[in-house]
C-alpha cells in the first residue's frame, strides 16, 4: 500500500554528523520491497548507551535483550531492521537476534552485549538469519550514509522522515545531538511503534545518561498517542560517543548537565511531536493541556483519557467544538472532577466554565481556529494545580483504510 | 444525520405488555424532528425499583437524581427524553428535572421521588422546560402505546429497535419480562450512552431487584465496548409492578429467585447484544472470550482492552486474522501475561500456541470465518483459570463517517 505524504509532514532538518558515528544501510529484503531496510550504526568504542523501551508485556525478543544489554552501559553498534518486528517469534526470534549480535561482535572485536538489535513491522514472522546476515555483511561494506538515508531506511508505515537536532555548552566545549526516530500508528504511551536513535558526541557517565533519557521520555514520548495502542517493539536509544572531550557529565550538578538536558528535551520532543504529526490518516495535531487537577499524575491521565477519546477525536476531524464529548472524556478517566469546576477552551477561548456553557459567545472565533490543523485543547478541573500536557491527532478515514488493509 | 440501518440489526420481537405499565409518548420537539421523543412509563402503585447508572464523574443531573431515587426503592413513573442529554447544564439542568418530577407527581398524587428521568442526546444544552412540560402534558393525555412505539421514541441515533423478552415460573405463578434500550456509540463499560428499561410484573422487594440488576449487569452491560467513551448520561432501570402476585422475592433462597435470576439475565444479554449490534459503523459482532488468567477480573480486563483496541478492530473490519495485533493488545493490558503461553483462535480455530504460530495451517477455514457477521475471538493466556466474556464491534469507515459529523 502507498501511503500518501500526511498533510502534518514537516521538512527533514539539516542533522549534523555525529564525531564517533558512521551509519550504513543495505537491502535485506525483509519484505517485497527494492529498499533499504537494514541500518547500522557504527559507534566508536567507549560509546555510552541509554535505553527506554516499551512497557507492552509482550515485547519482542530485541526488547527483552536490549533492556539487559542498557545496564551495561556502553554500545559498539546499533542494527535496525524494518519490515519484520520480530515479535511473538519465541525461541526463533531469540535466535535471530542472537545470530545478528555475534556477527557484528566478531566483526568489531566487541562483546555481543554491545551490538543493539531493534526490528519493527509485522509481529508473528521469525526474522529470516540468512537475509540479516546477508544483510548485515552487505551493511558492513558499504559506503557510509547521512542521517537523512538512515532516517528512511528504519521506516515502515512512515510517511515522511523525522530527525530533530540541538546543541549545547558543556564548559566551553559545543557538543551535538542528532536524533531519527519512525512511527507512525500503534502509539500510545508507554511508548509506541517507534524506534528512536539519538547520538551525541558529549562525553557522558552511562547511569546519568540513562537518568536523562527517562526523564526526557516521561515529558516526550510517554505524553503522545495516536490510536491508544502500544507496541510490542518500542525503543528509544541515546547513544554517547564522548569525542567531544567535555568534561565527563556524572550527575544533575555536573556543570553543563542543565544545558544538555534541555537539548535533548528539545530532540525529544521535536521527535515525538513528528510521530504524531505522521499518526496514521491524521489532519490534525492536538495539543491537549490539563491544568487544576489534584496532582500531575492525575493530569496525565484526564489528558490522555481526552487525547485517546474516539469521540473526541473524530469531533475535531469533523471541525466540531464539541465539548461535550471532552466532558465525557474527563469524567470517565476516573480522576477528581467537579462538573461544576470544569472549563473548556478551543484555540484558547474558552468556550465552558465553571460546569456551564459560556453564554452568547460568538462561535467564529472557535470555528475559524478548528479550521486549521493545529488544535489546542485546554481543560482546567479547577481543584488544585496538578498540570499535564499530551500530544495527540484525529481520527479520520484514513486511519481505518491504512488499518483494515495492512499486512495479509 | 440519516444513519443506515445496521447490517447487523435484529427484528423488534414480540414484546407481551406488563400489567400494571402503561405507555405513552409524545412530541416535545427537544430537536428539529417530528417524531415522539418523549416517553412515559406510567406505574402501578407499589412498582418496585432498581436502577444501574453510569460511572462517569461528570454524569447528569437526571443520573444524580435517579442514584437518590432508586435507594427509596418505589416508582410510579419514568420520563424518557430523547435528543438533549440535560449533561453538564448546571443548576439549569437540574431545575428541568425537578420541574418534569414535579409535574408528573402532582398528576399521579406520589412524592415527586418516585418520578424517574432520563434523558440523552446533545451534551451541554439545558433540557428547555417549556418543551419538557408540553411535552409531558400531552404525553398524559395520550391514548396507551406498545413497546415498539416505546423503543422507537427513545431512540436518538439507533438505526433499529432493541427488545428483549423472556418468562420465568416463581412457584405456579409465570412472570414476564419485557424491555427495551436505546444506545449505538459512546458504549463502554462501566454502561454506555445507553438507556434501558426492563420491566416485570413480578413480586419483588426493592432491596433484592437491586442485588438482581447489579449482578445482571456485570455479566452483561458492563462487558460491552463500542468505542471505550463512557457516557454522561448511562441508566438501565428495572421496575418490578408485582401484579402477578407471586410469592414476593426477598432473597436468593426465595423459591423461583434463580429462575427470575435467570430470565433477567437472559434480557439484559439480549438487550446488551443488540447495542453491540447498532454499534456506529459496525458491520462484524465480535464475541473476545479470554480463558486462562490469573483471575476473572484479570481476564476482564485483558478482553476489554483487545475489544478497545483500534487495530484490532480495524484488522477485523479489514477480515484479517491479524493476531499481531491481539498479543499487542493483550501485553498492553497491564495484567500478568506471559508471551510464550498465549494462544489464540480465530472462529475456534488456533492460529497462535503456546507464543507460537501454529505451523503449516491452513488459512481458508479462518479466513471464511472472518468473512461472517459473527466473529468469535478467542484468547488462552495459559496462567490459571480466570475466564471472561466480552462483546465488542469493529470499527469501521462508518464509525468517522457518523461521529465526524454528529451535532454542530
Amino acid at each position: 500500500m502507498d501511503l500518501a505524504l500526511s498533510p502534518l509532514a514537516q521538512p527533514f532538518p539539516d542533522l549534523p554528523q555525529i564525531d564517533g558515528v558512521t551509519i550504513r544501510t543495505a537491502k535485506a529484503r525483509y519484505k517485497e520491497w527494492d529498499r533499504c531496510d537494514l541500518t547500522l550504526f557504527e559507534l566508536a568504542e567507549g560509546t555510552a548507551v541509554a535505553g527506554v523501551f516499551t512497557k507492552n508485556v509482550c515485547c519482542s525478543s530485541e526488547v527483552e535483550t536490549g533492556r539487559d544489554q542498557v545496564r551495561l552501559g556502553r554500545a559498539r553498534a546499533v542494527v535496525v531492521n524494518a519490515g519484520n518486528s520480530n515479535a511473538f517469534t519465541g525461541y526463533r526470534g531469540r535466535e535471530a537476534v542472537e545470530t545478528i549480535m555475534a556477527q557484528v561482535a566478531t566483526h568489531f572485536g566487541c562483546p555481543p552485549s554491545e551490538v543493539f538489535v531493534s526490528s519493527t513491522g509485522v509481529i508473528g514472522v521469525p526474522l529470516p538469519k540468512d537475509k540479516a546476515a546477508a544483510g548485515v555483511a552487505a551493511a558492513l561494506a558499504a559506503q557510509p550514509v547521512d542521517w537523512l538515508d538512515a532516517a528512511r531506511a528504519i521506516g515502515t508505515t512512515d510517511t515522511f522522515e523525522k530527525g530533530a537536532h540541538a546543541s549545547a555548552m558543556i564548559g566551553d566545549v559545543k557538543v551535538q545531538l542528532s536524533g531519527i526516530i519512525k512511527g507512525s500508528g500503534m502509539i500510545a504511551p508507554d511508548m509506541a511503534t517507534m524506534l528512536g536513535y539519538i547520538a551525541t558526541n558529549a562525553a557522558i557517565d552511562p547511569a546519568f545518561l540513562q537518568q536523562m533519557l527517562s526523564r526526557a521520555t516521561e515529558g516526550s514520548f510517554n505524553c503522545i498517542t495516536v490510536d491508544s495502542d502500544t507496541s510490542t517493539s518500542d525503543t528509544v536509544l541515546l547513544l554517547a560517543t564522548g569525542r567531544a572531550r567535555n568534561e565527563v557529565l556524572h550527575d544533575w550538578d555536573s556543570p553543563g548537565a542543565d544545558a544538555f538536558f534541555a537539548a535533548l528535551n528539545e530532540v525529544c520532543l521535536s521527535l515525538a511531536h513528528q510521530v504524531v504529526r505522521d499518526g496514521e490518516g491524521a489532519t490534525k495535531f492536538i495539543t491537549v493541556r490539563v491544568t487544576g487537577a489534584r496532582d500531575d499524575g492525575s493530569a496525565h491521565r484526564v489528558a490522555l483519557a481526552i487525547a485517546n477519546s474516539p469521540l473526541v477525536k473524530t469531533a475535531i476531524a469533523g471541525e466540531d467544538a464539541n465539548w461535550g464529548r471532552v466532558v465525557m472524556a474527563v469524567g470517565k478517566a476516573g480522576e477528581p472532577a467537579d462538573r461544576d469546576k470544569l472549563s473548556i477552551a478551543f484555540g484558547g477561548i474558552w468556550v465552558a466554565e465553571s460546569g456551564l456553557p459560556v453564554a452568547e459567545q460568538d462561535e467564529a472565533p472557535v470555528a475559524a481556529h478548528l479550521r486549521t490543523d493545529d488544535i489546542r485543547l485546554d481543560v482546567d478541573l479547577g481543584l488544585a494545580n496538578g498540570a499535564a500536557t499530551v500530544w495527540t491527532c484525529d481520527l479520520t478515514h484514513g486511519y481505518i483504510s491504512i488499518n483494515a488493509d495492512y499486512r495479509s
